[in-house]
């Protein structure tokens, strides 16, 4: 397998994803292990008229260290300028490309879970406002490296392992067709299209069954669906993930209850989350255990009031690429879309109408985790408590 | 070779170089290709007692890529973010480790040059004046890397030149002695013991004479010499650069006059300046002729008014390491430590008595060129225009 996928995936994200405009700032996101791409997105960036491309770097091996040895009373402490620098982004309604993918695994596995879920790096509450406020058009997209292709395939040699991985995200964010800008304009339209489709139904709540998991995500009355693309506030059009395959909404944050499992992992800033377990009760989650990791997930829900509560329920059904191809990535970008998920945090207020907007979730956090599958069932209440079946075995019924 | 040295060089560069205090936050500048000393940086300075390690990476072919697409009139903006960021660092006090080491030799040689120059980043304003104010401590050392090894040994294979660079930066940095911390402390009180014998001299000028040189650099009578390591503006001891060979002070930026040859290539973020020669009348540059990289270096010297005048003259015996391993670097830190050298641009204000402060040389840029070497000596011009042999063969005659 060649590298021409390398710079068509930069294109990608530049003009089919945050769909960068002349003269803009592209801050651009990334990890030691993504230069490759990052450098391709710099050209492919320059190339579409930006005034400027302004490369953050976050090393994972930088924060071990921090983990390690700082001291404890320190450990949650963030540079201000990071805040202004977002502040700025938003200001000068900047563009965002972040690059996806575990660079280090396991980076924490000799540390202290509790100091290492203290410092939650390089996430921060200005750069969730952006997103949350509109105001950048952003985008996600995954790139391969040699130690995320490892854990992915075990069993596979170092290159055969990284070119399975490559094969995979070429494939997902559908670098093989002619035009994949366009391909992606046309999947954004059918995410959109059964977005507005759910919009019209009565959904009071859904209704998640499935082993080891019943749980009942109230949503609000004018909770609005969204999907396959998104708007910054002045109206630019772009698409935050590259792939997407999910349609999503804003839940009612007190109307969550009954216990759910996660049916894959999830990497948490270079923490594996497993076997995630979490009970609802008036919408607040009480009760979370799992298997491995399950520090760092507390130390997240430990964030802030909203922290402990949903601000989206997301589905996903059979249509997309990534669910079919049986894989689990380790990343929230790939396996969300390849499952129905809830997400922990901060809502998206376009996905609820004004007059419950401030009813909806507020929190520096954004954590999703993935609870369908093709075991789990998802029914539909209507406001009158009967439910209906609405996504079974990766199929919507309506 | 095994790779003990690069923690003790980590050590050396927290503790001997940049001396970082507890609870301090410390910004560590670095390029791609430096990731295994800078994740030692961080453990060296959490383990001193960092606050927050906060890196910083510049990656040359991100600033390609903009040299070759950028719109013309963009070129020469920075992100106010940067600036913001530094004069927070100077509130705070902070420590500076920054590693050196062209990691991309040759990055822009299919750019125009013109554009490249336009570009000064990651060099901005602000952050001279942490340098100039006195208001953090400091310091810069080598980082080996394979790229730059190649450059410096291009016969040799890979591995063997990256070795032999690991083991040239070893001695340099004198990982080879006991205590490497303590060897420098001896090293500084050396240096600081000639600088003050300097001081004590009635120097008016120096005349350096040699192969395409003839020039003379008017000092005030007020210059001090340095050398040896500087303190902090509230008094903290710390040492700017290992290795360090040097003894300097700032000139009058009125007095230089006549011709000079650079006598080692100087690497001006990225690109290569070989075989310069300036001409200088009444203290400005007025003629720049290079064999190579001339666009860089007049690009360098249109940054503002002082950019053309000379803000430090400095001495190097061959009582160091550098110098008598014939070794050309190609990186400044290491080269003008093993010649004499002036520097365009900003003056140290510590280097001239407070009653011609005002009278120093004052820029955004401070770009330093190797002028001496065997065959150049040094002379002292007296007050009364006596001159005298300063620096002749590599020793000092007083």
């Amino acid at each position: 397998m060649d590298d021409n996928w390398l710079p068509a995936l930069a294109d990608l994200a530049v003009r089919g994803g945050a769909n960068v405009q002349p003269g803009q700032v592209v801050s651009l996101s990334c990890q030691p292990g993504q230069e490759r791409l990052a450098r391709e997105v710099a050209h492919a960036a320059y190339r579409a008229g930006a005034k400027y491309v302004d490369v953050t770097w976050h090393d994972p091996f930088v924060k071990r260290a921090r983990a390690l040895h700082a001291a404890e009373d320190t450990l949650d402490w963030a540079p201000p300028w990071l805040g202004e620098r977002a502040k700025h982004l938003g200001r000068m309604s900047a563009a965002v490309v972040s690059l996806s993918g575990p660079v280090a695994p396991g980076v924490f596995d000799d540390c202290d879970p509790v100091r290492v879920a203290r410092d939650r790096l390089p996430s921060i509450p200005e750069t969730m406002a952006l997103v949350m406020e509109s105001s950048v058009n952003w985008t996600v997209v995954p790139c391969p490296n040699p130690a995320w292709a490892a854990m992915v395939f075990p069993d596979l040699g170092a290159d055969a392992a990284l070119t399975r991985l490559a094969e995979a995200i070429v494939h997902v964010c559908r670098l093989d067709t002619d035009d994949p800008v366009d391909a992606w304009r046309r999947r954004g339209a059918e995410l959109a299209e059964r977005a507005a489709r759910l919009s019209e139904m009565p959904i009071d709540a859904l209704h998640f069954v499935g082993p080891g998991t019943d749980l009942t995500v109230g949503l609000f009355p004018s909770s609005r669906w969204l999907g396959g693309g998104e708007h910054r506030r002045d109206g630019l059009a772009h698409l935050p993930n590259i792939p997407t395959e999910e349609v999503f909404t804003t839940p009612d944050p007190a109307r969550t209850n009954g216990v759910v499992s996660a049916t894959l992992p999830l990497d948490l800033a270079g923490t594996l989350v497993e076997g995630l377990r979490v009970r609802f009760e008036g919408g607040r989650a009480v009760e979370i255990t799992a298997d491995r990791g399950v520090e760092a997930m507390r130390g997240r829900m430990a964030a802030d009031d909203g922290a402990a509560r949903l601000g989206e329920v997301a589905l996903v059904d059979g249509s997309g690429r990534i669910g079919p191809l049986g894989i689990t990535f380790n990343d929230t970008l790939l396996d969300e879309n390849a499952a129905s998920h809830i997400a922990l945090g901060a809502a998206y207020p376009a996905g609820v109408g004004a007059e419950h907007r401030a009813a909806a979730n507020v929190s520096d956090i954004h954590v999703d985790f993935m609870i369908g599958g093709p075991e789990v069932v998802v029914r539909a209440v209507a406001p009158d408590g009967t439910e209906s079946p609405l996504l079974v075995r990766g199929e919507f019924t309506a």
